[in-house]
């Protein structure tokens, strides 16, 4: 199809959708070069008409209603850029009914109807493009979904939740407490006035679920991902990471075993020389593993305005060049089953332990015998007095099934010199 | 076109082109399923037809004659995995003329020959896809072009060789002398009988010049990139930089400046906390800045059979979409003109000077002053004593203008009590 303007309609004009209001403005040329047509935001859905929006473009027509962009024939591609699930799921399915092609940043949307909405643009012969929904701005679906084609991805890990990694960050560097490195956060805005979503683990998981679907083949369900929260770290247990040679990092991870995906968010003990360790602040990145390619890390600013609008403009110019050459969304693996979820309960792990006790003749043989009676043999130790008669003890084991390490735990739990299990996480084993 | 067979011949069946027809074999299925056809190797250019193939798949016919692969009609994509200038230039020049696609892992022929080939592509409405010439299998040359076309580039920096990664860490982590280190690698077979292409920064030189035509549009010349050296970096300097907070990587360097490219290869000394600096051994990283996205970093094996071949296969898989919707390399970006170089006399730098003076009242004074009286003021130093009357003293300056920095260097030369100038590095600033 050989249009000489390519329209496009932004459903959203707030953080998201300025920001790519503003790159298209300022590389208008080289984008329409690229494309070989110009493109042109024609019309932005906005709640409010009157508010001031100083730079906005006055060729840009706004309205408060969605249909004057999903049914306008003119309107090729249409880039959600609103949030939440609905209306955004019915607007994007009547766009793409419609014949649009869509874009979305929609992280929530994606990870809970992206195999639906995908199969409906492959039904409808258009493409739904969702870069932005995952990491910000860093490359990762388009890569995943066409420079690793040739491997079978094995497994990925990744910081994806760039508050988390903000407040373990400035914990590790500053240690500062965990209340002041969240306040801290929330004045750079890099954490919200409710920050639980991220902090539990959730929004990790969200994004897990949009990854592990594309990476192996398979409609995720993001309520079957397990995940912890960073609530319980201490100070202690940073201080203790790094005498043992680690960092504490928000880890979601996605793994094809061959009884099915294993799949989890939680803190992790990440050894300091693993490239996932120098990765600070709010950056994010995504470690995977090809079977052919082995490991590969893709690294960058996971959020704010300008990083996600510029996927967010490259989905768009990818859309534009499909409309052109009248292609679909390109072998898009579109899951349409679910690969069984292999529990946490039947996994391996290595763990890391605090615990206080008595400081009595006898208590580390007893703890020890506990692990040993489960079968659990421990990679690393460290015992320091805590007060006057209280000793602390940190362990970090070798790989081990979950079961066994919880059973264990139970013992020493019934250990009667035993004060308190201060905290438990699992370890990243160093290769 | 709708072919229910995609067929592919391979120039070349040494490591790159056996990994290949492996990758394409393992994964013929799901490969088959992204593209919508069968994807089939046919043929395979060797050079001795007599040599044990053990591995080689029946179906496969061996020739000695480039023309049986490059005019046969019944090929789709002409895969060039033989190396070096000619006849790799030839063959592939004949094969776009002929109508087919390439697709090649040839450094060398796209540092120098690149953007006549990538033009002839264009003028036969054909494509040319290289992503294996860089950085192994890290995908990069496609996220440049298609996930960052809304950004404008501002800079570069990579560890794209690695031989010289590899031997600079094995000194950082294992304290091996250059020599030492050099043998193991060669050992490893990271390494080359002859590793002066590597060691001098001339194979880093090669892919900066082919990912600054991509990334600054233009068509770099390969001579006109400033390479530096390892071989001259002992032990001394890896353990200054380390007590410093550096580590010593070779970088690629690319930035546009409103003067024109700077271009250049050269030993640095990179923060500790930068996340090239964590980028060790065989592994390779390009780290990169744009306008929109902010800091992005891409590691991974930069060589090796199966990594390599992984992306060769993804452009195999790549122009085979191409041809199945009769699109050309997607509006690729053809340099068709080379901006100017800002010579290395140009640019700024922060630097680390490793000298030897006799150890007298005032000799730091005339060192300090000689380095103020060009302007170029301190950051960090360090004076031990050497030998008996003899001292070391280790600087690191400010970001300052290299012809400061050498005339001031000339000027501490004069000074009596200087006995050597050990060694001169440049330093990535701190951000």
């Amino acid at each position: 199809m050989n249009k000489s303007v390519m329209k496009v309609g932004l459903l959203g004009l707030g953080t998201v959708g300025s920001g790519t209001m503003q790159i298209i403005q300022t590389n208008q040329e080289e984008i329409s070069r690229k494309i070989g047509s110009e493109l042109r935001i024609t019309k932005a859905l906005v709640r409010d008409l009157g508010k001031e929006r100083p730079n906005l473009d006055p060729h840009i027509q706004l309205t408060t209603d969605a249909q004057a962009i999903i049914a306008d024939p003119e309107i090729d591609i249409v880039v959600e850029v609103m949030g939440g699930i609905e209306p955004a799921r019915s607007y994007i399915a009547a766009a793409l009914t419609n014949g649009k092609y869509v874009v979305t940043a929609n992280k929530d949307l994606m990870a809970t109807h992206g195999s639906e909405l995908l199969l409906l643009a492959q039904k409808q012969n258009r493409g739904i493009f969702y870069e932005a929904s995952v990491g910000g701005g860093i490359p990762l679906i388009r890569p995943i979904k066409r420079c690793l084609a040739a491997n079978k991805i094995l497994s990925i890990m990744g910081i994806i939740n760039g508050t988390t990694n903000y407040i373990l960050t400035q914990m590790t560097e500053a240690k500062k407490d965990f209340q002041d490195a969240l306040e801290e956060a929330q004045a750079k805005g890099f954490a919200e006035a409710d920050p639980s979503n991220d902090l539990e683990g959730r929004d990790a998981a969200y994004k897990l679920a949009i990854l592990a679907s594309l990476c192996f083949n398979s409609a995720v369900d993001v309520n079957q991902i397990a995940t912890e929260s960073i609530t319980e770290i201490s100070l202690r247990d940073i201080m203790y990471a790094e005498e043992l040679g680690f960092v504490i990092k928000l880890l979601a991870l996605g793994e094809e075993t061959p009884e099915g995906l294993l799949l989890r968010v939680h803190p992790t003990l990440v050894p300091k020389e693993h490239p996932l360790a120098s990765v600070s602040n709010e950056f994010n990145a995504l470690f995977l593993k090809g079977d052919a390619v082995g490991e590969l890390m893709f690294y960058g600013r996971g959020a704010g305005s300008l990083p996600t609008a510029s996927a967010v403009t490259a989905d768009i110019i990818e859309a534009a060049r499909c409309i052109k050459h009248q292609i679909e969304n390109g072998a898009a693996a579109i899951p349409q089953t679910a690969k069984p979820i292999v529990p946490m309960a039947e996994s391996r792990s290595c763990f890391y332990v605090r615990l206080k006790a008595k400081d009595q003749p006898g208590v580390f043989g007893s703890v020890a015998n506990a692990l040993g009676d489960e079968g659990v043999s421990l990679d690393l130790i460290i015992q320091k007095r805590r007060d006057f008669n209280l000793a602390e003890i940190v362990l970090v084991t070798h790989d081990v099934p979950e079961a066994n390490f919880y059973r264990a735990l139970d013992r020493i739990k019934q250990i009667d010199s035993i004060r308190n299990i201060s905290n438990v996480m699992r370890v990243l084993e160093r290769s």
